[in-house]
């Protein structure tokens, strides 16, 4: 950038490369809204002012000009597509800058997976910060593609791939001094560190938050989160597509508070994305619930760049980035025109051509991330017992019963009974191909026939499979295997529906509303087959998380998370 | 620092150093007070809770505790103290960190200076977070002490001394992008770059403030300080002893912008130090303005550690600095105690005498400042003309006018008429010995015989003398050489008062109450020679400041700052 030419713009010496005129700009330092023209010039905002000559000139007609929207927490392979086609989303929404934790990625992956999204997010109309992810492999109760260490995190500090460190999940690693954990923090002290502490309070908090952790998005009660944000956490409220906090979260809200307060996603699949929006909708309901818009705003904005130190944009002011959202109101915050690094990318929700990202190639590492030891693979379970612990799988939610129910067996081996609701679920390594496999049954998904696999399945991301039958089960996997990872609805040997997850057994590379189009197509199969889920294969991607209770299932065999061991199948 | 012991004592597990108990806890995140115990382990907070075990408890009985007070921007060589000194003044105010510009030693000694400040700061009850001087020298037009390149301020960077860079005074060099100004903003880049544009507007401003600059502390109306702050730059409100800004801008801070506005004192000397107070004397006035209580805390903390990035402090919360002050009223804000990393360094006002800071052993660089070449002085002016431009100093005011008068000749030399308040003034080159002398002569100084000198003269303090006759200049000049530095007043052959100022000539090592002293009786003797004003000395070391108009006096002649040139003494 050359400054020279910034300042000779700022002073009206030089044209601008774009003047927009006749905006009432939302300035988030006073707090007020001005009348005023915006200079670009290298796509930096050279000047604020009542003139400015420009290359290109914009009249806005009083249309209200507000600072692009920061999303402060993100997973994006939540979203099944690659940064670019994630961009295609949220852009039109607003959105011109996300804080990333590429965790599902780093898990499969590792270092290469980290790499990967910031090389594959460089250069979109989307800026894409990149968080270091702190807790890889979340326990060794399961089989991940990848283990990062602090040195290895710190590498990833040092060549500028990552930004700060994500969501320090282990919090009681952090609360009880694991050097493991207090290495990771070391290595980022001068950083930003995001926490994730869910339900922590008092000493436990107090040590959380000594710790050098700065921020929360995990609250679900305004008690919680009040008394995080008095403890010193910018609070991230989220509102993602299984876990809704926003509503609950706004009343605690403030004057003397506002400030803390940042908005986030985490986790949002495409239709949420296309359909509802993301930090736009929840700017638009915090303002419906009676937060002023300026100060929701603030919250999209200026105040997840204070947090992060993201000083180079979330203002209308000289030398930042001439991100910028134009719209009609800002009660409704439907963007018009949407503007990132000074170029218009996005028009009345839809991505301009010229905004559209070069494909990207795949390395093998992030491409080539299936690897499953078929001979190994066993589905049958020997009923060497008469009783077997039971995932139960509970609407909308990520914890789960852990249930004892007498096993249906059928020549000496204990199978799926769709009557008691009663799948099959396996867990096949497949980063590996080590032929490790976990074998169970679980509760709650309703299939009545066919089976359901994918390889999206928390936080380690092997290949899961749940099934009324074998037969079907090992179609579906097979199925997904055969796409280098993706999802799939099997009856039988008839594959119903598919969707292809390349890259990393993650995501998709094509565009996001072709992937939304498959995912509710593979919904709509698996309902068919007999699921009353809003989405069964969201359930079935946290039945492996072991770090969430009660009951989970990885490759390593059934998890007592209360108890954080492997536990036997089969009671007596 | 042992994290794992912070976090063992924060969950409770092993006791604290010191817990105080029963307080009113000012939180500057959420705005509220609460009555929680704050435990302290090795100089940090640990926890804020209702319980807390320490090997010493102080029960505070209901006082209010508040996180100690931050001086966002102050010359600490204005007090005459070196820092330990200045520490004792300003501590048992409750002022527990300040952001210093050690412009005046770096003009005098350049880079050892500025090691000097940082390290006889190291270990006093008082952070000194020191800032790269932008501005040596100020001009060309005199002689300074050394020369501070934008190569030899990221060295000091590099090496630790130096924090951000302190008020970018040139901003007409900043605003027309002049390369060696944009290569010490671009050495500073990350860093945070503090401002000093007086009276800037419009683009002129917008082109500051696009430079990477984010502060200003100059401002004097609300109109000016709401453009600055919403064109980007945190509003430092400044209470010196020569510009008293704070009551003018109290009413710009809102609710809306309050976050952006911080304290500072910038220059104060040591009775005002003393008597009136610092910070906290600001926060007082503040809420008696009617700002709410924690809101003016907030200016004089929290928002201060957001503008420079000091997120180790600046607020009662786990894991920050045990930085706090203990009060019976957040309205008077007289601290009754204040420590310092965990440490009781005051109390009732007093330092306590584990704090007093050990004495200092001055180096070379900064104990030898002072060389005259007194060959070479001669403070005869032949009357070459008939009538002489004249400086006119004004009371209270930095700026002068430009006099022409007729010269008193006598036996063919223009000499001074205390008759007509005209005295004569010399700016005597003291850094390298080059025998360089400005000559000229004022008016609104008001001695009516003897004279003062001083090496207090920004912003190049060389030795600067105004006088009745030659005799007495000389005398007093001669004091003040041969103690290395200071101030006198003399009359003949008579020094009347003096105060040794060893250090760079600026500053000294004695305790601030006696400095205090020997300041007052040297006004009193300038007074007592007939000058009518407040204080004589600071309106001398003002008048060879050749950056501000109109007419100013250095080592090089006689400057006229609105043509930035050396004029000659005679009109004609």
């Amino acid at each position: 950038m050359d400054k020279g030419k910034l300042l000779a713009v700022a002073r009206g010496d030089e044209p601008a490369d774009l003047v927009l005129r006749g905006g009432r700009v939302v300035n988030v330092f006073s707090g007020e809204i001005e009348t005023a023209a915006i200079a670009i010039v290298d796509g930096l905002i050279a000047g604020v002012g009542d003139d400015y000559t420009g290359r290109e000139v914009i009249d806005l007609a009083g249309a209200f000009v507000a600072p692009g929207l920061i999303d402060a927490h993100v997973h994006i392979e939540s979203s099944l597509c690659i940064p670019a086609q994630f961009a295609q989303a949220v852009v039109p929404h607003g959105v011109t800058t996300v804080v990333t934790d590429p965790h599902e990625i780093a898990n499969v992956a590792g270092m290469d997976g980290l790499r990967f999204m910031a090389q594959s997010s460089a250069g979109l109309p989307l800026s894409v910060v990149v968080m270091a992810s702190s807790c890889v492999p979340a326990t060794h109760m399961e089989t991940s593609g990848a283990t990062l260490t602090a040195t290895e995190l710190a590498q990833l500090l040092a060549e500028g791939t990552v930004y700060g460190l994500a969501e320090v999940m282990n919090f009681p690693g952090v609360v009880n001094g694991d050097p493991t954990v207090l290495a990771k923090l070391a290595a980022f002290a001068d950083r930003p560190c995001d926490g994730h502490a869910p339900a922590l309070t008092g000493k436990q908090l107090n040590a959380y938050v000594a710790s050098g952790i700065g921020s929360e998005h995990e609250c679900t009660t305004v008690a919680e989160a009040r008394e995080k944000l008095a403890r010193g956490l910018y609070i991230l409220v989220r509102e993602a597509t299984n876990a809704h906090n926003l509503h609950a979260l706004l009343p605690m809200i403030d004057a003397h508070n506002d400030r803390r307060i940042c908005f986030c996603t985490d986790d949002r699949i495409p239709s949420d994305l296309i359909d509802q929006g993301t930090i736009d909708y929840m700017v638009r309901e915090a303002i419906r619930f009676g937060i002023p818009p300026i100060t929701a705003l603030r919250m999209a904005t200026l105040n997840t760049t204070e947090w992060f130190g993201l000083h180079d944009r979330g203002a209308i002011a000289p030398g930042r980035r001439a991100d910028l959202l134009v719209c009609a109101s800002l009660e409704e915050l439907r963007p018009r025109l949407v503007f990132a690094g000074g170029r218009l990318v996005a028009e009345d929700g839809v991505m301009c051509d010229a905004a559209l990202a070069p494909a990207v190639a795949l390395p093998p590492a992030v491409s080539a991330t299936v690897n499953v030891r078929w001979d190994a693979v066993d589905l049958r379970i020997p009923a060497i017992g008469r009783t077997v612990r039971v995932i139960g799988s509970l609407p909308n939610q990520l914890v789960t019963e852990a249930r004892i129910l007498p096993a249906t067996v059928e020549a000496g081996y204990a199978v799926a009974d769709p009557a008691r609701d009663v799948l099959k679920m396996a867990v096949i390594e497949r980063h590996t191909g080590s032929g490790a496999q976990g074998l169970g049954f679980i509760q709650g998904i309703g299939l009545r026939r066919g089976a359901m696999a994918g390889t999206v399945a928390h936080d380690h991301h092997n290949l899961v499979v749940i099934g009324a039958d074998d037969a079907s089960m090992l179609t579906a996997a097979r199925a997904v295997v055969a796409m280098g990872g993706g999802l799939a609805v099997a009856e039988g040997d008839v594959v119903h529906a598919s969707l292809p997850l390349p890259v990393a057994g993650l995501m998709s590379d094509r565009p996001i509303a072709e992937v939304r189009a498959s995912y509710d197509a593979l919904i709509a199969a698996a309902q068919a087959l007999g699921s009353p889920l809003h989405d069964p294969f969201m359930a079935m991607s946290f039945m492996a998380l072991e770090v969430i209770p009660t009951l989970k299932l990885t490759d390593q065999g059934l998890v007592d998370v209360s108890q954080f061991a492997i536990v036997p199948l089969f009671v007596d």
